[in-house]
């Protein structure tokens, strides 16, 4: 290979992302040093994709460079915070130059897109797997968590659900699918849309929040419980997109229900506030879809064409039997 | 295994590390809220360890959970910046509740004692890999950095140096020691002592640091290199453990040079602080050694017994051919 660990960063890594003035040291010392705004709380997180897991062998330099920032960049939306400064921790079985480049592209793309600086990281040789963090900032006090709901409450969701795991599943060829649907639903898997402006803009709005990564039926269950409220999701209301219809026909709102990796929001807001999150979804271009309703208790029922049905608890977790 | 990863956090990570008032939101959202000083500056660092790279197969977990936060913890002692919180990304092949125990515990002590929270992260199932995302604070304009050492500034390094890397040999079965030393060198290997407390004593002392995780002779010159300075090493002056030099003989000094791992301070500073630096070092039980002396132009020199000797660079570089 003949090429060092500082000069991989130099070469593929130094200019991604955007730059900013609040990063007063980025890549290239001990740490990075940053200039945080004096009346600002700090947002951390981090995600993980690792091969086998959460892509498969062989998958798409640009997608993951794309994914693995795509997932953080989800969380700090579902908080409502603004993404400022990632860092990037790579274990790569080698160092393959196409590989790096196509990397480095989807992951600059995104995170010039949302005005986020990469400063930092680490490059290391091993089983493929990339961890990022992602730190964002916001006003004090305003944060959107996953309690916060109340009866009452009316239930959305951004985009359409389900694309992406049936995406996954063409990849894997265990669905069929046309060719356009096919191409869509890879697409929903490969690059997902962080709901970034829509996060920000609920701060003022939502009462609760979070996003979709295992399912609707888990991730709400989980904002449910955090909330100490029921809910009820009419499932003809769910927003499926059309190449998922085509594809999954009469099941598609399973799919919808239990697919994870979609990276949408799941939020609650008072009744009140349903014109201006209508005007919100407009003006960050993020559809957004009132599903149901919240009450009080605990739970989560599902009603099709006014049959009420419970469902068993399902959705993505890694630790599960 | 029967368990989830939502259990797994409860189990074994919701209380690890120090409690802080600063934490807003710790593990249970989709990211972590904190409240940042109002005249700080951010640090942020990361780092992994991977097995096969970093450690051997089978590696003692409690060794594991220490060094993962201990070389983060080193990055930030290098700024000179005081470490707040942690985030933990563990790929894991399974759930083992012996493994978690023992690597939760070894994280823990050593968070406590440095004030550090686990503010959140994610668990994968995947080959053993552990990447440390850790966060500090320090006063805006202070930080330590690998530039701004200056002629006639003297060198110092910190502890003992080539104690790990023989600890790893030791492991590794290509090195013999007596019992005792082989005790003290793999201890110093499996629980570095990153040097936090020095590192913010420095902060007002030192005009250029480093951490030393590739080794001397590697680590030093990238302090050089942005500083624009040579330096000349008295290698007779070469902070070398008993145990050390017992085991490695007339090479010790070689090993203190080449070897990694040490999460050593190696910083400069001008002679006028020299009394300041030794106060420090024993207020923070840290000690210190003046190794050279920095001077104007670039390179490295090497002196044995006032012979002067030119050393290829070398030391652990993980994309060298």
């Amino acid at each position: 290979m003949g090429v060092s660990e500082t000069q991989l960063i130099e070469r593929y890594f130094r200019h991604v992302g955007a730059p900013r003035d609040d990063v007063v040291l980025g890549i290239g010392d001990d740490a990075a040093l940053l200039q945080v705004p004096g009346d600002a709380q700090l947002v951390l997180t981090t995600d993980a994709l690792v091969e086998g897991v959460h892509f498969l062998p062989g998958a798409p330099a640009r997608s993951l460079g794309h994914r693995c920032l795509a997932v953080n960049l989800s969380d700090i939306a579902a908080m409502g915070a603004s993404p400022r400064w990632a860092l990037l921790a790579l274990n790569l079985p080698q160092a393959d130059a196409h590989w790096l480049e196509a990397f480095a592209a989807g992951f600059d793309a995104l995170a010039r897109l949302h005005g986020v600086a990469l400063v930092g990281g680490n490059l290391s040789r091993g089983p493929l797997s990339i961890t990022v963090q992602l730190a964002g900032v916001l006003p004090r006090g305003v944060a959107l968590r996953r309690e916060g709901a109340r009866a009452g409450d009316a239930l959305y969701v951004s985009g359409s659900i389900g694309d992406a795991a049936a995406g996954l599943k063409c990849l894997q060829g265990t669905l069929a699918a046309s060719a356009p649907a096919r191409a869509y639903l890879q697409g929903r898997f490969e690059f997902p849309t962080p709901r970034v402006e829509l996060g920000a803009g609920l701060r003022d709005l939502a009462s609760a929040c979070i996003d979709l990564s295992d399912g609707l039926l888990l991730d709400a269950q989980r904002l449910l419980r955090a909330s100490n409220c029921r809910a009820c999701i009419e499932l003809e209301r769910l927003p499926l997109s059309a190449a998922l219809v085509e594809t999954c026909g009469e099941l598609a709102w399973q799919q919808g229900l239990s697919g994870g990796e979609d990276y949408e929001l799941c939020f609650s807001a008072p009744p009140a506030q349903a014109a201006a999150i209508e005007a919100l979804a407009l003006r960050t271009a993020s559809p957004v879809t009132r599903i149901g309703v919240l009450g009080a208790g605990s739970g989560l029922e599902l009603k099709l064409h006014n049959v009420v049905m419970r469902f068993a608890a399902s959705g993505f977790d890694h630790f599960q039997a």
